[in-house]
């Protein structure tokens, strides 16, 4: 048997968000199921977040509600703070992405509080969180884990604090996100490793952007390390409202292509995705959409994972 | 002192061959110039092939006659045969390049006989070679090394069994081309691996495309596994006329940033680079250009190798 390899889709959230026209719920649910049906089983559909900051994510109450209807699909919703995990909490979602700035710049910018104070936020959300009769996972991600485009480098050692206080604030899992896509692979291989050491199976993921070409090998590196979680976005939309200079994530059918090829199992057909891309287009037709796979086909010699 | 990687630019041969548009000598020259001002020190300018098949390669003596005088310049040349190799001496050609297909459809469509008839043709080839009072050297590239449009998948051990036949007709070195950019890096581990163990050093390098998106993460695993050549192309130009399906090489200016950011050292100046790619635009202002990093521009977090 394969080893699995599990891919959170974030499109409808991430990918939607900078786009700058709007995708309907109804096209939304229609591209979220079609995914569910090429197998996956991990969508972020979309944040609780204010309608006046992100336009596009105004309807996240009523596509959490709807998507999780669909059998055997985790719906995961992004929220900022306490109150969004109760809306999420509220509207049903499986899970919850909290997002907690390593860089004190994006932090500001994106959270408008430094990154010790998203910690308290955090310790307050989980012990909410526990309280309730229906336990919602949550996920931490660690945002700027490996560059910002307002502060420039990041230090491990500052990834490795600032995961250590989510986990020391309970969080369930913790993603580490090259928000801006400055990440390369010796530097992903060194900051899996270190924040491995401090917190163990807590580090679950990684959220990898294109932004310099650099996303697929970066999975790869993560891959190498052990990595066996990852978020990606179809047609590699994507890009954060708050980093300037970032572009698009890794590209869902790319990444499955080299991971079903490599022999991981992602429960993932991909001429299925490829017919789910067609409802992304669809549903977004202004957005150009990346990935290579998609323009090429899928090549004769493919063999998916056994 | 930082590991020194060997980039080969290859757009003005495997760039320029498949472009609907022509670039014309004094712009190739200017072009090639740019990159040699830009730290790159070896450069494949065009082939010696008829120029009824590939017009764009019709100045290809013209262009070696006048690279050849760029200080510090390798200078090589794509040939197909005996007479090409001939006709690159007598230019003046630092290196040749000779393909040779490992699958049968390929070798047949590309250069109209079998594999076995192409490592005969190789002998006779470098026994000219050697007898000349300049020694110009030859580098084998493997085509079709990870997989075939027109063959499907190729067996490892056929990969293996052509290239100890390119050894044992005495070639300098072989690079192995992912000519159709099907491979994977698992599989790209697997067959340099097992080349490696049959030809030892005279296994050189890679030559990959990026069709399916694979082509930074290929060339990571290829890093990985001891190689420490690479061809690439400015802009990811480039395909093959006769595989059909394939697309552009990997990009230069990308894998020039992951190996200097990983702390290989690679001799390229990535702004100078980014001056050379001006100039392939000026001279080819049709084609499109693709790369990741030229669009993003060089993240503040970027320090070369040392």
């Amino acid at each position: 048997m394969s080893e699995h390899v599990n891919i959170c889709e974030v499109g409808p959230r991430d990918g939607l968000q900078i786009a700058p026209s709007r995708m309907s719920t109804d096209d939304k649910l229609a591209w979220i199921a079609a995914m569910a049906a090429a197998g996956m089983r991990e969508i972020e559909v979309g944040s609780f977040v204010p309608p006046r900051v992100i336009p596009q994510m105004a309807d996240t109450e009523e596509v959490v509600r709807r998507a999780v209807e669909i059998p055997g699909l985790t719906v995961i919703a992004l929220v900022p703070n306490l109150r969004g995990a109760q809306n999420a909490w509220n509207a049903g979602a499986h899970k919850i992405s909290v997002p907690v700035s390593v860089s004190e710049g994006h932090s500001r910018a994106n959270l408008n509080r430094t990154p010790a104070e998203s910690i308290a936020e955090m310790g307050r959300l989980m012990g909410w969180v526990k309280a309730q009769p229906r336990r919602m996972e949550v996920i931490a991600g660690a945002s700027t884990a490996f560059g910002c485009s307002i502060d420039g480098t990041v230090p491990t050692a500052q990834v490795v604090t600032v995961c250590a206080g989510l986990a020391a604030a309970g969080v369930d899992k913790i993603m580490l996100a090259d928000t801006v896509g400055y990440g390369h692979p010796k530097q992903i291989r060194e900051v899996v490793r270190a924040v491995r050491a401090e917190i163990g199976p807590v580090l679950y993921g990684l959220h990898l952007h294109d932004t310099l070409g650099m996303g697929i090998a970066n999975a790869l590196a993560g891959l190498d390390e052990g990595i066996r979680a990852f978020d990606s976005c179809l047609g590699g939309l994507g890009g954060c409202p708050y980093a300037p200079g970032a572009s698009g994530n890794v590209v869902t059918e790319d990444l499955v292509f080299m991971l079903e090829s490599m022999g991981f199992s992602t429960g993932i057909d991909l001429p299925k995705l490829l017919d789910a891309r067609k409802l992304l287009h669809a549903g977004l037709p202004a957005e150009p959409l990346h990935g290579q796979l998609p323009k090429a086909g899928i090549p004769r010699t493919f063999r998916a994972a056994a």
